[in-house]
């Protein structure tokens, strides 16, 4: 078996840390090229509120965040996850923040813990990143 | 030697990071259940102070710890070191910071440089997690 | 082939975290010696501006940071280097920074991006930490 070059799982605990992680991933993109990349962005903490797309979820957001920012955000994710990178949000930090599993956007993948899967990631091989 | 499935070690340098550590970890270990799991907490740089049950270490947590709320997570540090996970600190980061290790909790296990220790861990096979 | 003992690589992308960073290196340094230790420090995002030995760079310091401790900083990161730490910059982040590579420090490396070199590190059986 030829084991994918490029194997990385990037983990968002803080709202504010989102932009720098999918700036990290676009440029890991760019730079090694979707063919030698296995990526994934576990995010748990209040950082799970960025998959959720309400009204109710913005005020979560920093205040440093003018409008619009967010939906370049959301839609350099999709983009990142047409090029094959794995969203995926921690259950129990969606029970913890008041969210709701179902309402989160399509894209999103829900695991029971996030922390697990960010430990077993590691263990098969990817590399992590905390932006 | 069959080896334990999930194996970490959790980093926390900054006071206000305690809180989500010691939540990843009860979410880990309640996940994969206490026999799959060796888990250890390196606590260096300005974090260690909160190791240090003593009153004037009050003064370095961040202002918004209600009262009461450092009690609790050193409730849930306790319950976690009853389950096996274990409490580590960096004797370079006690001086620097001031605390005199023999005023420590009991359960905290003293280091010579906490990032020794992360990094020897991760070499023998533990994942990394910055919360 | 025998392996250094320790290998790790640093990852710093907030210009505040540059203090606790270089104290992690000279620690490790400390405790492991020069010859079982191979460390880089990868620096991306907004900290790439603490390798431009610029007067307009200044005001990208955090506010805490008192006249003066800047060049102690500078100093200790000198010292490392010269005890064979590696201090790389991420050309994207020079980029987005608008940072000159060639007004950087001269001991400072660039590489393409900054998130590859991390993880291909760490492919390498390098360990990572993020303080």
């Amino acid at each position: 078996m030829t084991m994918v070059p490029y194997r990385v799982v990037v983990h968002v605990d803080e709202m504010a840390c989102w932009p720098l992680a999918l700036t990290n991933l676009r440029n890991l993109l760019n730079d090694v090229g979707r063919e030698s990349l296995r990526a994934e962005l576990v995010a748990n903490g209040p950082a799970v509120a960025f998959y959720a797309d309400l009204p109710e979820t913005v005020e979560k957001f920093p205040s440093s965040w003018q409008e619009g920012f967010y939906r370049e955000l959301i839609g350099e994710m999709s983009g990142l996850h047409s090029q094959n990178v794995q969203f995926i949000a921690c259950a129990n930090a969606l029970r913890a923040n008041h969210l709701d599993p179902a309402r989160l956007l399509p894209l999103v993948q829900v695991v029971p813990a996030g922390i697990t899967e960010i430990v077993r990631k590691q263990h098969e091989g990817y590399a992590y990143v905390k932006p």
